[in-house]
């Protein structure tokens, strides 16, 4: 079982997979926890070119977190996914068809492609999409991060529209939650879908 | 206009765009060589992350020299093509479909079209291949320098015959030239094809 967290930044997604983790691993199952970009060595050094260069062309930067992605599902994804592990991870292919599609006003249907050509098709069997308004995203991010964090409000609410876009393409993959709802709330959500 | 130079390793591409440089610019021409990967600062880093890991997943491969080309031609090779100048590049799109295309065995028609979309459909006016046979190329390269490099020569045979494919689908952009001719033979033809 494959499951993505979605959202923007200050969304809480490191605090649901880890509740989500913990419950799953005390019900006995095997759970890797991991994130794109930089889930993998060679990932690391491709979300260092991309967080911290000074000016990344848009196809270029859709086509580097392809690549971390292509590196991630090959080795690490699909061989959990195979040996029947829970695979919980932070971000997959709709960060990138929302920042780099919506947010860079590429095409989402191209940026989306690449994805699926990167992955040879693998989507995730449930997504958790945490809805976050930039205000509310900004105020708990704190301090500015990186290039992508630096972005204007308006670039965030053309990710955050697209996003919920996605999940009402495709309810049965989606659950969507109010990320202002209190941590344990939302486990409890999450939970009682996962189950489901 | 945008002249690529294609071929294998050792090919004498270095020395060809050294020669006909010389020769453009002699004529009062701008003339600008770059190549790819890594005509970028940004590309650097991705050559790096390219030549150097252990292991990079196959697609991930053909994102990453991808990236590369698409943030090198939207901030060097079309600046230089809009105001004029003439573009002498070291490898470019026909390395990712007979390298990571043919030689990795991936489809090279998906390759293609990755480049396609990196480019925004940019195409050569003219690609120069300079056709070495993997024999040839081993012993003018000398010593093994990077991962591709390494490989064995049935790979670099797919390689080559992958070139001359493409050459022979679109005789009319490209000029073949046996490689194991004198340079100064190859630099006469390679300015003949050019001045037509």
């Amino acid at each position: 079982m494959f499951i993505a967290f979605e959202g923007g930044d200050g969304a809480g997604k490191t605090t649901q997979i880890q509740l989500l983790r913990d419950r799953l691993v005390a019900a006995g199952r095997e759970v890797v926890v991991t994130r794109e970009p930089g889930g993998t060595a060679l990932g690391q050094e491709i979300r260092n070119v991309l967080l911290h260069g000074d000016h990344v062309a848009p196809r270029a930067e859709a086509l580097l977190f392809a690549a971390d992605r292509a590196h991630h599902v090959a080795t690490v994804v699909r061989p959990a996914l195979e040996r029947g592990a829970i695979v919980l991870q932070d971000r997959y292919m709709d960060s990138s068809i929302a920042y780099q599609g919506a947010g860079r006003e590429l095409d989402p249907a191209e940026v989306k492609r690449l994805s699926l050509w990167a992955t040879e098709d693998l989507l995730p069997d449930l997504t958790v999409l945490l809805d976050v308004t930039p205000e509310v995203g900004r105020a708990r991010r704190g301090e500015v991060h990186d290039r992508l964090e630096r972005e204007a409000d308006d670039f965030h609410t053309r990710v955050r529209e697209h996003y919920l876009a996605l999940a009402a393409t495709d309810p049965g993959r989606y659950l969507v939650v109010d990320a202002a709802l209190p941590a344990e709330q939302i486990a409890a959500l999450v939970a009682q879908e996962v189950q489901s």
